[in-house]
């Protein structure tokens, strides 16, 4: 490697993962990559690693209009003042890497265009952790080298760890929360890792690199785990299934059909066995080839290898993968979507209930796959689970509606898709 | 990208791989990359893809001794006269890509060495489907970027179909065998994917990328599928494990541990859920972190698709992965390697075997996880399944043979190792 590839590199943001990176270049050493600075806010932390003073700073613009430097890693999260520190680095000739995909998915339709405007690279693989090494294959699909025809991917780790917590121990949502935060698996806030919004993020990110575009794409349904109950997962499990937080992306037809919701998935597969805080993918491409990747969502370590490999790409001149043009990017509405479902009925325990489901499922051309009623413990209701063949969203959507209106139905029935 | 980086390939073996190599560079075009040759012993085959008649040619030599090609594909498998090409184009100063993993871990120490000291590159990505995405990482290990624990591997779909058919429908091997070869997912003469052997060659070749040598390693232990039965793979689903056959390699103190053999993982597991002719890879790093990756271990289209990968790696001048020093590589013996077992034993129903076995293995340390003994069915002996906690292989060892020299022990207890 010659002196003139060297990049210096500034760090900005020293928390865990920070002292990832730092670990990696400072005292671990990497050829091509020279770190000059480490910006935080607080420096009087103590922290695994100590650094000399001449590297330290507190003010991230010191290291953002040094010419010296030239790639920023921006690892604070967040949108500000993260989105002004990336735009400056850009604006000031500096290649970014980062792990902040809430400012990507908010943010990326300015983040992307400058980049690739200004012909600066922007590195985010550490958004990515669990996917990370997939994503030159993403971005080949924007450029019609490699098509897909669905991604279904497993991309938060807190919710993983909670629903396989459920799962194995038979415990509540709550129950299976606090132990995530006790562990330190989930934050003390955890509504963007349990309501589907991280998950969301990374769907949206992937979304611009497979369609190539860095323009905004319009909202797509998502839902969180905070409404599934123990007894949906010992209903799944005894059909064969596990349930899971999915992100789905199906291109149809030059239009994308996204979702991010709970889903059952037979327990013997990649994603059904997929367990605690791991994230898992799985792609099958034009040709019907399905291919699987299971990789550790978070951690300092990972996570901080995937920045490496970022810096490392820039160092030697490798294209990035990131989108770069602004093509229409548009979604389908699910109306017409074809699923198998997973339904839940609270009903009174009396003849001919179910008859009138299965009337009702009738008239909307849904046909019953299995059914699941016990012997009623409760005086109020009794649950019907019944999986269903394949049905349109729309026809479903509208039989469940007449369902939950009948006198004997006592709860709103409880949906859950089928990937399989 | 400009004309003088352009690669001239020729493809010699125009069978199934190469007809799917040739759509893909001259029905598709790929940048980069232009067939001028296709070579094959037949040329009056009927084929999906028609070439003008100036690209084909019956005799390879004289697509080898062309000094117009670059890069020679070799596609033709087995020995000879695949070693003798591969050979002669390095000598020739081309670049040589190849599916041939049977010609690279029997040759590979004249093969790699050959190509490392004439600064050629060989390009095998097609011999690893199942797993060629990770094969950078593999060679990294050897460069000490990356350390490994485990890689632990399914990868041949023959044997993984048939103990899918087994698992699936209670088929004796032998059905399922007929039924693989049937439907084309085994060969008339199946023994080098049932015996272990093409998973022993793809380990030996990952072997030498992660040490980064060319030496050839010693001998290590290589078991099939033939003597796995339908009542083991009933046994082992109670509970709740797959029966797989598995390479292992597992690096300790500069030593190789290395065995291709018929294991026990769990069902809700990465390897475990594989399911069909699909490849799967389980490996954990140094920090603990445990990966996983599944995608079609053949097939035309996937194979190709390899090909065209380290293609595009000679076209753009990237680092291929390749074994390229003649490191000592040490093969450990597994008698320290401690592994969990199950065990079947065939002994009469009468009082006191059980207690005589458990007092055998009291002796050796081994102590016991579980026991399944059914009602006996037949007079003359019944089954006992047990499986056991961790136990050195030395040990188990010598307390089988003493459990087998039991009068009351009616046929060599079955032992399959436990991978969890």
């Amino acid at each position: 490697m010659t002196e003139a590839k060297m990049k210096n590199i500034a760090v900005i943001g020293f928390g865990n993962i920070g002292t990832g990176v730092v670990e990696l270049l400072y005292r671990k050493g990497i050829a091509g990559l020279k770190l000059v600075r480490v910006v935080d806010t607080d420096l009087e932390k103590k922290r695994p690693i100590t650094l000399p003073a001449d590297y330290l700073s507190r003010d991230w613009r010191e290291a953002v209009s040094d010419p010296g430097i030239d790639v920023v890693v921006e690892l604070i999260g967040g949108i500000e003042p993260a989105r002004t520190i990336q735009i400056a680095a850009l604006q000031k000739g500096k290649d970014v890497v980062t792990a902040n995909k809430k400012l990507l998915a908010r943010e990326g339709q300015n983040i992307f265009q400058m980049a690739a405007n200004l012909d600066r690279r922007l590195g985010f693989r550490a958004a990515f952790v669990g996917c990370h090494s997939l994503i030159h294959e993403f971005r080949q699909a924007g450029t019609a080298a490699k098509k897909f025809r669905r991604i279904h991917a497993i991309l938060n780790g807190t919710s993983n760890y909670i629903l396989s917590t459920m799962t194995r121990e038979g415990k509540t949502f709550e129950e299976a929360l606090k132990e995530a935060q006790a562990k330190g698996f989930a934050e003390a806030d955890p509504s963007d890792d349990i309501d589907g919004l991280d998950t969301a993020n990374k769907v949206r990110i992937l979304l611009a690199l497979i369609a190539n575009s860095y323009q905004r794409a319009g909202d797509f349904p998502v839902e969180g785990i905070r409404d599934i109950s123990a007894q949906d997962i010992r209903y799944a499990g005894e059909l064969g299934y596990s349930v899971k937080l999915v992100g789905v992306i199906e291109p149809k037809d030059g239009v994308f059909y996204v979702s991010v919701r709970p889903a059952l998935v037979p327990q013997i597969s990649l994603l059904g066995s997929i367990d605690g805080a791991y994230n898992g993918t799985e792609t099958e491409d034009e040709y019907g080839v399905v291919s699987g990747l299971v990789a550790p969502g978070a951690g300092t370590y990972p996570t901080a290898d995937a920045v490496i490999k970022d810096l490392l790409d820039i160092a030697e001149g490798r294209p990035m993968p990131m989108p770069d043009s602004a093509r229409p990017l548009a979604l389908g509405s699910g109306e017409k979507e074809e699923r198998r479902y997973y339904l839940r009925f609270s009903v009174v325990d009396q003849a001919g209930v179910l008859a009138r489901i299965c009337n009702i499922f009738w008239n909307y051309n849904i046909s019953i796959a299995a059914v699941i009623q016990k012997e009623a413990t409760s005086k109020d209701f009794v649950p019907v689970v019944i999986t269903t063949h394949l049905a349109r969203e729309g026809d479903m959507m509208t039989a469940i509606t007449e369902v939950d209106k009948l006198p004997v139905v006592k709860a709103r029935t409880k949906v859950i898709r089928i990937l399989a």
